[in-house]
Order: C-alpha cells, then sequence, then structure tokens
C-alpha cells in the first residue's frame, strides 16, 4: 500500500490506493486540514503541497486534498494552522425580563433530589424494600439494577433516612439514584445549544436554576463543512456520518469536560441534559443519515426526537441520564427555534404579533403569537460568519467589527476586536461597512463601486475591483485588507435571502410590516448588528428600532428554561406541533421577491421609507 | 506468595497466604469442588488431599478446602468428578387443561410483530419519518437509538411497506426493531425458572405460543450451597455475591445457548423473557445481597421487581430485551409460587378452596380461591433432594424410585432409572421405602429399626444402624447401599415439615381438610411421588387420592403463560399483592405442630384414618 508522510510533523501512514488525501490525513491524525465545503472541491481552503513533485507549472505544486487520491507514495506539506481560539464572550443569559423564567414555585426539572424516611419492615408489613420506598414516595416507580443493589444498604445505614434522585418525566417516577441518610445532593443537568457553527453547553444546579458555568466554542464540524447542507452532502458515506458524529461528540465531551474540570464535579453525577439544536445537527449528532433532509420532500428522520440515554447518545455524563431534545417543526425549523420561543412573548400575548429572527449560516424566521404561528427557513449562507469573503473571518481577536467613513471617503475608522493590527473583518463590522459605503455613494444599489467617491481607496486589484480598508503597512498579515466587488455581491446575496423571507412570510399571513409589535432578533451574530446598519443595507425591515429586541443564544437559554420546568417543556412541544411551516423553496413567489431585495436597500424604495429619507439628505 | 497446584490436571496458581484453599481453587478455574454446606464445614464435600504432607494420623491427609487456609507452597488432590449429566426429563407443559393457557384471541405477548404501511411525506404533510410511523401504528412511541437509525432507509426501501417489533407492555409503544417491507418475523420470547436445584429455559414464538425448545439443567450455584440458606451465607462478601450471580447466569446462558444453536436462531432475536424463580435465586440473579431475607424482619430487597434490560441483567439475548419477574409474596414465597398458581383453578373458582405444594428444599403452599388466598413456606431440606441421606442422590440415572419389600421384609424390589445396578436413592425412592419400612413395621411410628421385622436386614454399620437395601455386589459402586436410622429420622424431619405447614396453615384459615377440593402438587420433585406412600409417611394429608393433581414445573408453564397473555401478567402481579403472607417462624403454633408431625405418620392418628385403618388390618 502506498504511504504517505505528512510534513511539518513526519506522520506516516500507509493506505491503500485511491484514498483520499484527506482521508488520508484523518488516517495520520491530522486536525487541521478543513474541508469548509464539505470536500466538493468549490472551496480550496484544503490546498496542500506535494512536495519533492515535478510541479505542473511554476512554484508549488499545490493539490486539493478533497479531491485528490493516493496512488504512491507521497509526501505532503500541510499549511499552517489557521485556527484561531475563541473568543468566548460571557455566557450569561441574555434575558428580556426575569418574568420569562420560570419561579422557583413552577420549577419542575428533569428530575430533583428528595429527602425522605422510609419506615422499616415489620413481621406484620413485611413489604420489600423497593415497595417501602414506592410507598413511601406514593407512586409507581422504576429504576435501573445499579440503584437496586445500593437499596438495601442504603435503607438500612440511617434508619431508613435516604436521599433519592427522581427522574418524572415519565408515567413512571424512575429512580436515578438512593444515597443512606439526608444528604445535599446537587441535582446537576446540561443545557445544550448546537449551532451549526458554534456549541454551548451550560451547567445547572436543578434546584434553583443556579448556573454553574458555561462553556462553548466552534463545532468541530466546521472542518467538513460550513453549512449544514456542505454537511449533509459530505455525510453521505456511513464512514464520513460517524466521522461528523465523532466530532460534535468530541466538541460536546469537550466542553462538559471543561465544565465538570470547572465546576469540581464527576461527569458521573450530571443525570439529565436538554438539547436544542437545528435539525441537521440533531440527526448528525445521532448519526442518523441526514440526506433525507436535502431530498424532497424534505422530510427528518426523527422529529421530535424520543427520550434516549447519554450511553447511546454517547454524551459523557451519567451513562443512563435521559437526554431530551427539543422538538422542530420542518426540515429546517428546528428544536434551537422552538427552544428560542421559550424566551419571547409568543407564547403569552395573543393581542400583538412578533416577528423572530434567527440569524445564522441559516436564517429562521417565524411570525405570530400564543394563537398562530408560521416558520419557515432561508439559506443566508456564511458570509455574516466570515466564509466566502475574501478578507472575512468571524467574531474573535483582530476582526473589525465597526467601520465608519467620512464624506466622500476621504477618511476611515475601525474598531477591532481585542485591540491591535486587523487581522480580517467580521459580520457586524461587514454589515457596518456597507452601510456606510452605501450612504457615502461610494457603491451603488446594485453594489458596484463608485471609484470617483472613495478618494483613491477604490483600486484594481487580482481580486477585481476591491475598496481598500487598511492597507498592508497597517494589517496583521501585512497584506492590503480589502473588500471586493465579489464580496459585495455576496453580502447582498445574504442579506436578501433574510429579507425576501420576512417579507414573504408577512405576504403569506396578510399582514404588513407595521403590524408586528416586535422583532427578535436571535443568536449569537445578531448580538453585533448595529441595527441602524443592517436597515441601511435592507436586511431589516424599514420599522421603528425600538421594536428590534436582541435576545442573545436564545436557543441556549430555551434549553436552560426547558430543562427546568415542566411547563415550558409542555409549551415547547405545543408550539412545535402547532406551528406551520413554510417550504420557501416550493413557493414560486420566493425567487421574485429575492431578486427585488438584491439592490442596497431594495428596488421599491417604498418598502424602506426612512432609508429613502436620508439618502435624499 | 505462595503457589497451590492441583492434581491430577496440574493446575498452579499463587494466592496470597491466608486464601482459603477452595477460593485458590476458584482461581485455578477447578469447578468440580462444591461446598453444598455453603463452605460453613459442615457437609465435608469439599475433603481433598494435601499430597507429600506428613499426615495427622495414619492414612490420606485430608482437609476441608472451605475451612483450610493457604500458608505456604502445597500440592492438593482433588477428588474424582461426581458430577452426574442430568437427566433432562422431557419438559413438556404438564396442564390439567389446556383451557390454562391463554386462547389465540388473548394472546398479548411481551412484544409483537406488526406489518404496516406507513404513507410517505408530501411538501404539505411533512412530518418526519419518526412521527409518521407513531401515526399509521396509532399512538405515543419511544425507542433507543439502533432503531432509530435503521427508521429512514427502511421507510424508503419498500414504498412505505415495514415490519416491526412493538412492546407495548408501558405506556408508550416501544419499537424494538424495523425492517423493510412486510416480513415473516418470529417474535421469541423466553419463559424462565430459576429454582434452587434446576433451571428451566423455554424459548417461545410469541405469535401463538409455540413451544420451540425447552433445555433444563442443574443450578451451577449448587456448588456453594444444596439450599437457599446455605447460599445467602455464603454469598456474604461482594465477591462471593458476584460468584452465584456468575454461576447462575452462566447456568442461563448455557441453556440459551443451547436452545439457539438447537433452533437456529440468534440470540439477538429475542427481545423478551419473562421470570419465575423463588426471591433469593432473583436477588442471587440481580447480585442483590440476600442476607436480609435472612434478618429480622425477612424483608427482600425487591419485590416486585421493576423490568430491567437484558443487558443490565447480564442475559445473552438482545441486549435491550425487557426481562419481566413474577412478582412474590414474601421473602420465601416467590415468584416462582405466584407464576404457579396461574396454572391452576384458584385464579376462576370462587367456590372451591385449593390448596397449592410446592416441595422441594423450600416448601411453599399456599391455601385459597379467588376471593381470598394465605401463603406459608417451611425448610423442608434438602433430603429429597437426595443430600444429607447417606446413599441419597438426584432422580437422575441410577437411582433407586421405588421399592416394594415383602411381608416381614423377606422380599425386596425396586425399579432404578435407567436400569442397571442401583448407584443410590432418590426422593421418590425414599418415600417409597420409608412406607414401605413402616407398613411391614420394619421401623416403627418413631422411626426406630425393628430388626425382628427385616429378614436380617438391618445391621450394625459404622453409621449405625442400617437397613440394607441392596449388597455391594450388587450396586454400581460395590458398597452396600443403606438406609440409617439417622436417614430416617432426617426424612420424618422434612415430612413433619411439610405437613405441619399445612396443617398450620388450615388451622389459621380455620377450615379442615374435608373443605379442600384439590391439592395441586407442583415441582420436579412431585413427579415421582406415589400419593399413597407420601400419605402413609404423613407428609400429604390424609384425603381422598383423587383430590390429588401433579401438575409438572408450574413455575416454568405460569412464566409461558405470562410471556404471552397481559390478562394473565395482571393477574399475576394482582395476586401476588392481594395474598396474605403467614411467617410460621414467627408462629408459636408451628412448633407444637412440627413436634407432632415427627411420628409416622403423626402422633394423633386421628389425622390419618385411612393410614390408621391400613395398619390396622
Amino acid at each position: 500500500m502506498p504511504r504517505v508522510t505528512f510534513l511539518p510533523n513526519d506522520k506516516t501512514v500507509e493506505v491503500p490506493a485511491g484514498t483520499l488525501l484527506h482521508e488520508a490525513a484523518i488516517k495520520a491524525g491530522v486536525e487541521n486540514l478543513h474541508l469548509p465545503c464539505g470536500g466538493e472541491g468549490t472551496c480550496g481552503q484544503c490546498l496542500v503541497e506535494v512536495v519533492g513533485a515535478q510541479p505542473a507549472s511554476a512554484g508549488l505544486n499545490l493539490v486539493m486534498a478533497c479531491q485528490t487520491k493516493v496512488r504512491e507514495d507521497m509526501v505532503i506539506r500541510l499549511p499552517e494552522d489557521r485556527d484561531v481560539a475563541m473568543q468566548v464572550v460571557g455566557d450569561s443569559h441574555f434575558l428580556l425580563s426575569e418574568e420569562i423564567l420560570p419561579s422557583q414555585a413552577d420549577l419542575c426539572p428533569l428530575y430533583r433530589i428528595e429527602q425522605l424516611t422510609v419506615p422499616p419492615a415489620s413481621i406484620e408489613e413485611h413489604y420489600s424494600d423497593w415497595l417501602r420506598l414506592a410507598r413511601a414516595l406514593g407512586g409507581n416507580l422504576t429504576a435501573g439494577l445499579p440503584v437496586l443493589r445500593k437499596l438495601a444498604a442504603a435503607l438500612r445505614e440511617q434508619e431508613g433516612a435516604v436521599t433519592v434522585a427522581l427522574d418524572e418525566t415519565g408515567s413512571a417516577t424512575r429512580v436515578l439514584d438512593i444515597w443512606p441518610g439526608r444528604i445535599d445532593v446537587r441535582p446537576l443537568g446540561l443545557a445544550i445549544d448546537i449551532g451549526t457553527t458554534t456549541v454551548a453547553v451550560q451547567l445547572v444546579d436543578l434546584r434553583d436554576g443556579q448556573v454553574i458555568e458555561t462553556a462553548t466554542t466552534y463545532n468541530q464540524q466546521i472542518r467538513r463543512g460550513v453549512d449544514v447542507i456542505t454537511r449533509i452532502d459530505y455525510a453521505r458515506t456511513p464512514e464520513r456520518l460517524e466521522e461528523l458524529r465523532d466530532l460534535i461528540l468530541n466538541t460536546l465531551n469537550g466542553l462538559i469536560g471543561e465544565l465538570t474540570r470547572g465546576a469540581g464535579v464527576a461527569a458521573g453525577e450530571i443525570q439529565a441534559a436538554f438539547v436544542a439544536g437545528n435539525t441537521i445537527m440533531i440527526h448528525l449528532l445521532l448519526g442518523l443519515p441526514p440526506r433525507h433532509i436535502r431530498e424532497a420532500p424534505y422530510v427528518p428522520t426523527v422529529n421530535p426526537v424520543p427520550p434516549l440515554e447519554a450511553r447511546e447518545v454517547g454524551l459523557a455524563i451519567h451513562p443512563s441520564a435521559m437526554v431530551h431534545f427539543a422538538s422542530g417543526v420542518g426540515s429546517y425549523v428546528g428544536g434551537d427555534i422552538t427552544a428560542g420561543l421559550l424566551t419571547t412573548d409568543f407564547l403569552t400575548e395573543k393581542e400583538q404579533v412578533f416577528l423572530y429572527l434567527d440569524i445564522g449560516t441559516n436564517g429562521e424566521i417565524v411570525v405570530g403569537n400564543a394563537d398562530w404561528m408560521v416558520g419557515c427557513a432561508c439559506s443566508a449562507g456564511p458570509a455574516f460568519e466570515g466564509s466566502g469573503i475574501k478578507c472575512g473571518m468571524r467574531a474573535t481577536q483582530g476582526a473589525i467589527e465597526y467601520v465608519q467613513i467620512g464624506e466622500g471617503g476621504s477618511s476611515l475608522r475601525y474598531k477591532v476586536i481585542g485591540g491591535g493590527k486587523p487581522a480580517g473583518i467580521c459580520g457586524s463590522g461587514l454589515i457596518c461597512l456597507l452601510g456606510e459605503l452605501f450612504v457615502r455613494r461610494v457603491v451603488d444599489q446594485a453594489g458596484r463601486f463608485n471609484p470617483d467617491q472613495a478618494a483613491g481607496r477604490v483600486v484594481e486589484s487580482e481580486h477585481g475591483r476591491a475598496f481598500i480598508l487598511e492597507s498592508g503597512a497597517g494589517t496583521a498579515s501585512g497584506e492590503d485588507l480589502l473588500i471586493t466587488e465579489a464580496d459585495i455581491e455576496n453580502l447582498i446575496r445574504t442579506k436578501a435571502a433574510i429579507y425576501a423571507a420576512c417579507d414573504l412570510i408577512l405576504e403569506n399571513v396578510g399582514l404588513p410590516w407595521d403590524a408586528i409589535s416586535r422583532v427578535y432578533i436571535a443568536g449569537g451574530f445578531g448580538r453585533y448588528i448595529q441595527v441602524a446598519d443592517a436597515v441601511l443595507i435592507g436586511m431589516l425591515p424599514d420599522i421603528a428600532h425600538k421594536k428590534f429586541r436582541y435576545i442573545g443564544n436564545a436557543a441556549l437559554t430555551g434549553a436552560y428554561i426547558a430543562l427546568l420546568s415542566r411547563t415550558h417543556r409542555q409549551r415547547l412541544s405545543d408550539l412545535a406541533s402547532r406551528m406551520t411551516y413554510l417550504d420557501l423553496s416550493s413557493d414560486p413567489h420566493y425567487m421574485d421577491s429575492y431578486v427585488k431585495a438584491m439592490f442596497l436597500p431594495h428596488t421599491d424604495m417604498a418598502h424602506f421609507p426612512g432609508v429613502a429619507r436620508k439618502m435624499a439628505q
């Protein structure tokens, strides 16, 4: 079999002829070879150098690892690791009001601790230990064998005084654990949000809802595709599906390890978890082939997901802990959205109408109130995550997050996350930049540069016409930081997808924009958007800015609430079954609406009266 | 550490000084060193020879392996293997009437197979695969992850036609498996009876109740104690408890292997089991410390036993198969008795009163009918199993099972199981022999020999006064086959325990013997008893012989019925909770009743009018 050696770490593996280079790299334990396009050969992010080979042309002999098959012995030089440490933003819940959380009286978590005294048996009342426990708890009980094995000793050590952990989510109460004596045990649960890009896990004390610790990181699956579609395509073989499953489990179990170490608890003490995630992430977590989601009629395999044991799911907590999942609505409106809605007024308010917007690589939109709800999804693409934009990057250290351009493009100021020289520009920076370029008329409504207005900042670069944000002397890499016309087209496509979806869903329910009392913006990305900028470019509707509310990582907050409250778990599954799903891809008006939104801010300025007034000044 | 070598197989192990010899033998993999008394040093069955040591007296240096600690290097010669292959009696169900079995219309087994077609999804009806399956089955579903993983492909391969295995015993229907297409799958279940001495497992087709195969063998735990009390005592350390658990699991899994090989099925195809067993056997199977059963107030740890997964229990069938257990009544009236009652008229008849007798090393007795039931247990001891009787043996090849003595003891005839020279005498043979000795006045009412009546067969042996059943020339071992006065005392104690318990339970419910319409005799042992003999010695009451009904291994038959019928499972748990348990050990009258029964047939001949008439002839 041919041997492949990977430099600079000099790892060598033997693989059968015909193996793809990136598969050989996985086998060699190489972790920094990413396939953002899912191995389709379209993004060029997996270029590697074939060392010692005769180059086809002058320069390096670069090949795409996802497309190149191993035929003979090879030496491969890997690119330098481009991963950046994620700047974890303190993830306390971003709540509209404390009232959204279940009150202490309402708490009915996934499991609870009870201290009680089980009366001893007597010759007359010769009930078994198990039956006396059931009578003392007043219900029908079940348990696994490890609990039964501890039972006799626990009941006798402190004259019948015991502490039990009880799961009351099913029709019979399940005894999860038992200890002798009336002791102080913290019931621990996890709220989990699995996003396409980021994953958050929160360790919660189920007695009072105290958040012990939160940890967030990137979804390691990003290496195999930046968005859900590329990951679905990547997962087409059982081996690749298993690989994606391993990547998300590694991500989650890494976070769980971080949390348990930080809190000084054993993973086995965590006996419940509530997971919110989009439908594709949940399928990949469970190792369910996701391809049917992409094939007509676009249905998921499992929704709602029945509760499963942690052992089966692969979560490194108590093996018998039950893992519950937020119910989704359709293939593209998942449990992350329904969980997020728990943090809003949607579920309690019948008079007003709300709009819920979760903007990530996919945009999900829900309109309605306690009486009715309609949801839809659009493929926004990863531009706002920094992908597909030449100098784009995620909102981490070194990213430009804010830009201000002076009259006529003469002056330019920006703000860098963490300070120092800029390394790139993140989503909020891009929205801000595009708004500024449009207001200063450096780009026209179609997104084309007008060099006259740019004070020499618009140049012809090797990537076509571009706007120089910072010259090489002032950047971290020493290369010019620029935005190209292609980048702008990409951004306009993204914002148009979102606006067109909002527009169409309102048209479908027969309501004008004015009818919306409040717009909730969820998702980690939304945090940094300046609403004024987003309206300016036509991403968000031109309504009173005070109607917008940013609600943070609502999916995580929703999972946290569901972990704690039976009422909210019930509301969540009710709303998932009540919501009407609107499939935009099959709606003939969507393309019209989308094309109209491919202008800054829109072809029909009547949609954006505020922007029209501003531009007329 | 000292080294111990076991001959003849030359196995050597190193063990810490102070280890008991029998523990060293376990470590060396020696399997034929049995401790019928549970390692208490009372039975002498574990004598081994210390080779090369200076004998304390002339002859071999024999020590008890259960009492001797290893202090230095030793060479041990083991006795020859005394195990006899069990002669498995064809174990078709021994039924009073076919009506006792659930009818085909009543069948509601622990799981069933259903073939159905799940309508495809459409753009309008975009329910997930899981939800469409749930709607097609018309209920609330759960499943484990392996089933969810097969779901999408199964639903698509044959245009929605699928075959599912469903467990409907809980509040939600559990999907155990799914296959594409409408295919013919046999749902397979196990009926299991775990006796102190013998274990029986039956492979059943749950569609129609067809018994595919039955396998029976000895409980391997016999090596560590012949009766439940010695095993409870033996299990006092966690290691020994685990050892007993391993022994019964080995026994069961050996039988399961035999059944699956015989039937040509994979163990993983078996997805349900119903277990009947006495309370101590169930505790040992589950690894639950049984000592509390022997300590006041004598309560079991678990009863009823919640359903457990086969994986947890350790049964080598489908790991997620649910194992159900027959509910017991008290520590000494277990699930074997309640299951056995399913095979009688107890549950349906309200006019007549019945007596149920299960005679083994423990005797369990139930009196009552559909309206009321009282149960109790007595320690019969292992005499009828052949243990504690000099020439006693189990009812296998070579055992005398029937004896006839001529007038004045002049002639003697006997019947050997399997023919040939006798090797010993089994329980039914002992009862028959004792009856004959009594009728022929070779023994008096107190069980003492009257040499005048024995035609020279009563001799003074090294074991005291004894009756020669066969001289050495006519036996398999070449040694005289005899029964001693000590043996007879042992037998009388056994029969007295049983009769006294029956007598007392009737006294407690205020009924005379005449009030009993029928006496059911259950248990493998009962099969060979001649009722006339048993009445003669005062073990069974002196009532019309036609009232006795032998019902075979009723516990196995009951487990079989419960495997198949929800109605009967419900009846079983109802009767377990309704039955009143009478604790004889705390009843001051029991000792009186027992002492009165320590005569042949009884001190009060008014209890045995028929025997009195016969003896007066």
